[in-house]
C-alpha cells in the first residue's frame, strides 16, 4: 500500500535539533517510508545563516525566507524547531492556513499562547503535535493525550529541567554550594552562558503549563504557573534535607484540587524522600510521575534534552502527522473542555520545612508553636539545637494551605526571639 | 462538534478487568464523550455465568452468546478481556468481519497468533489496539508504535511480570528461599493457586514476543522466545548477587543483533547491578527500559497488573479506536516490514556468573581457566574460597555468545576437579 508521491516536509531551524532531524530523515528514510506508507522528503530548510555549511542538506533547499517556505501550498508538514514566540507563532499559523500540519518543539510558545495555535490547527483541520516540547524524547504528551484518555489524571509531578537537576545532583553528591555547582554545569555544557531560563524555573514552568493543560483538559498558561528557581538553594538546605532522609529537587507539580473544581501548576525546589523514585534521578536526566485514578502511579524517565533525543520525539510526531495526512484525518487536538480555573499558590496544600535562628532561652519554642497554631498549621516535628546563646529550630509541618504556611513564616519573622528564617522549603512526594 | 448517536461497545468478559471497564465507562461517561467527540454506550456484555449479579450493568445487556454479540452489525468496538486462544481468536476475527474495531488485553493470543488478528484487522480496515496486553496501565505499546516511530529501537529490557518480581524482591529483602517467598506471594494474592504461567516465565515470554515484534517491526512468536523461569533461583544465588553488588530479576530482553540482521527475545532470571534503575523496582511493579538510537535510554514504570490499571489501558485504547472510527481512519496496524529472522539463544551475547564447587588443590584454577579459554570465553573476575579440602570458585565472564558459555559449563562439569556447578546465572544491565 506504499504511495510513491512523497510527503513534503519544511524544516524551520537547523541548529542542534533541526540538523539532527534532517540527518535522521535521510538515514532512516526507508524505515520512515515503511512506517508512514509513503516516502517523506525534505522540501526546504529555513535558517538565519545560509552561508553555514550543513552536512547532508542540499544547498538549494536552504532559505532565509521562512515565511515564503511555510506559505508554499505543496508542503505537507512544517517542523518548527526555532523556539521563541515570534516569528514562530506567525509561521505556524501561516503553515496551517496553507494546509500543512505542524510538529513543534517550542515549549515557550505553547505555554504562552498554545490556544492560538490549537485554534488555527482546528480551524484548518490540521494537526499540531509537540512531544519534543516537554522532556525531550520521553513520551509524555502522547501518553497523557492518548494512553490515559480513558482515565482521570490527578497529579503530574516531575523533574523536567536537566540543567537544574544536574546542579542539584552535584550539590547533593559533593556538598558544593549553588554557585560552584553552576560553574561546573556551565563548564560541562549542561548550563548555558546565561542560565536564567533554567535556574529561575522559566523552562520548567513552561513545561508545567503544557503538562497541566493536557492532563486536566483545561487551559493553563505560563502566567498561571507559580515559579521559584533554585538560585537560593544552599548547601545547608541540602544538608538539612539529608538529615531528614530527603534530597532537594526542582519539581514541576500539576495538581487537581481535592474537590476536583480547580487545578494548580507550580515549579519550585522541594525536599523529597530519598526513597521516592524521583530522588534517584541523576545528572541531567528527567523523570515524570503521573498519578491517575485507575492507572495508579506511572513514571516516565529518560534524557530530557539534547539534539538526538529531541529529534527522536520530533520524528515520532512526524510519522504520526504524515499518517494522519494520508488518512485525511487528524489526531487529538486541544482538549480544554473542563475549563477548570487555575488556583493560586496560596490554595496549594503542601508541607514546609523551616529552619529558624532563635534566641537560646526558655519559652521560645512555646512562642513559635503558638504562631503555627494561630495560623492553623499543625507541626509534625521540631528539632532544637542550642549553642552559645544562639539556637536553631527546625520545624516540619503537616499539610496545610500554602497561604497559611507563608502567613506563619511572616508572623515568625516578627517575633523578637526569632533572629532570622534561615530557610523555608516545601516537602513533597510522600 | 459532538455527535449525538452513541458509539456502541460490546464487552467480552466481565471479570476483574471487564467489570472495571464497564464501571469506568459509566462513571467517566461525560469525559469519554468529550474526548471522543461522541458518547459511548455499552451495548452488550458476554459472560459465562449470566446469573451472577453485576453491579452497574443492566441485566438485559448480559448474554452468554458472545458469537452473536460480535456478529451484530451495530457494534462499533469490541473489547475482549476473556483471555486465552479460543474462543477469543474466533470472536475477534468475527468482530472485524462485522465491521467492529477491537481492543484486546489478550497477551497469550497476540503472542501466539497475532498475525491472524492483524491480517483480519487490515483486511476489514479496522483497528486492533492492545496496550493492556503488556504491563497493565504502563504506556508501552503506544510509545513503541508511535512515539518512537521515527527512531530505531535496539533493545527492550524489562520486568514485565509482577508475581515473579514480588517473589524475587521478597527473597532479596528477607533472604527467604524461593518456596517460602512463593507461599507469601500466594497468601497475599500476588500469585495464583497454579503459579506456573508466572513462575515458569510463560507470561513474561508472551509479553516479550509482543514487545519484540513492535520494537523491531518484525514478527516474533511465543515459540521464538527463549524462556527460563525463576523456580531454580536460590537464596544462595541472591546472596552471590549481593556480594557482586547486584540483585536477581526476571528479565524480558528483546535485542537487535549488533549487525542489525537478526533479533532475539528471551526471558530468564539475571543478575543486574544495584545501581541499575530496574534493580529498585519493588514488589509487583513493572518497569521497562527501551534503548533507541536517537532517543537514548527511556524507562517506563508502573503497576503491571490489576483490574483498574488494566482497565485504564483498555479505555485509553477505546478512546483512540472510537476517534478513529468517527474519522473513518485507522491507527497504525501491524508493522512487520523488516522481516528479520529471530536468532536462537545460542547467538545471544551475554555474561555469566558461575559458582563451582571444586577440589581444594593446586592447579584447579588453571584447569578451569583453560576450559574457558578453549571455548573462547574471556574471564572477568574469579573469586576462590577454600575450606576443609573443598573449595568454591566464582567466575564472572566477559560478554560471549550464550552457546560458548553453555559449552564451557558443559566441559567444566566433566572435569574431575569440579565436584559440581552450584549455579549459573546471566549478568545483564551493564
Amino acid at each position: 500500500m506504499m504511495r510513491t508521491r512523497p510527503l513534503k516536509v519544511a524544516l524551520l531551524g537547523c541548529g542542534v535539533v533541526g540538523s539532527e532531524v534532517a540527518r535522521l530523515m535521510t538515514t532512516h528514510a526507508d524505515d520512515l517510508a515503511a512506517r508512514i506508507g509513503a516516502p517523506v522528503e525534505l522540501a526546504g530548510v529555513a535558517v538565519r545563516r545560509p552561508q553555514k555549511v550543513r552536512e547532508g542538506i542540499a544547498p538549494e533547499l536552504v532559505t532565509t525566507d521562512a515565511a515564503a517556505l511555510v506559505s508554499r501550498d505543496d508542503i505537507d508538514v512544517v517542523v518548527e524547531v526555532i523556539g521563541g514566540i515570534e516569528p514562530a507563532r506567525t509561521l505556524i499559523t501561516t503553515a496551517f492556513e496553507h494546509g500543512a500540519s505542524v510538529v513543534s518543539a517550542n515549549k515557550a510558545l505553547l505555554a504562552e499562547d498554545g490556544a492560538t495555535l490549537y485554534e488555527a490547527a482546528e480551524k484548518h483541520g490540521r494537526d499540531l503535535y509537540f512531544e519534543a516540547a516537554v522532556a525531550g524524547a520521553i513520551p509524555l504528551i502522547r501518553p497523557l493525550r492518548e494512553s490515559l484518555a480513558g482515565d482521570k489524571v490527578n497529579r503530574v509531578l516531575g523533574i523536567v529541567n536537566g540543567t537544574t537537576n544536574f546542579i542539584l545532583d552535584k550539590m547533593e553528591r559533593t556538598g558544593a554550594g549553588y554557585s560552584e555547582a553552576l560553574d561546573e554545569a556551565t563548564a560541562l555544557g549542561y548550563a548555558e552562558a546565561d542560565p536564567t531560563a533554567d535556574v529561575e524555573g522559566f523552562d520548567a514552568a513552561a513545561k508545567a503549563a503544557i503538562l497541566a493543560g493536557i492532563a486536566f483538559h483545561t487551559r493553563v498558561r505560563l502566567d498561571d504557573v507559580h515559579r521559584e528557581g533554585i538560585t537560593e538553594v544552599t548547601a545547608a538546605d541540602m544538608a538539612s534535607a539529608k538529615r531528614m532522609g530527603c534530597t532537594v529537587k526542582l519539581l514541576a507539580i500539576c495538581e487537581r484540587a481535592a474537590d476536583g473544581r480547580s487545578v494548580t501548576a507550580r515549579v519550585h525546589p522541594a525536599m523529597i524522600p530519598l526513597s521516592h523514585p524521583l530522588a534517584s534521578v541523576r545528572e541531567a536526566y528527567n523523570a515524570v510521575f503521573v498519578e491517575a485514578e485507575a492507572a495508579g502511579r506511572l513514571m516516565f524517565y529518560g534524557p530530557g534534552a539534547g539534539g538526538s533525543p529531541t529529534a527522536s520525539a520530533v520524528l515520532g510526531d512526524l510519522v504520526a502527522v504524515c499518517r494522519n495526512k494520508l488518512a485525511q484525518a487528524t489526531g487529538p487536538g486541544e482538549s480544554a473542555y473542563t475549563q477548570l480555573p487555575v488556583s493560586h499558590m496560596g490554595d496549594v496544600v503542601t508541607r514546609y520545612h523551616i529552619s529558624l535562628d532563635v534566641a537560646d532561652k526558655p519559652g521560645v519554642l512555646a512562642q513559635v508553636a503558638t504562631v503555627f497554631a494561630e495560623h492553623g498549621v499543625s507541626i509534625d516535628t521540631v528539632r532544637q539545637k542550642g549553642k552559645d546563646g544562639e539556637a536553631s529550630l527546625v520545624v516540619v509541618t503537616h499539610r496545610a494551605p500554602d497561604a497559611a504556611l507563608s502567613g506563619t513564616v511572616e508572623a515568625l519573622r516578627k517575633l523578637d526571639t526569632v533572629r532570622g528564617v534561615a530557610s523555608i522549603m516545601r516537602v513533597e512526594g510522600e
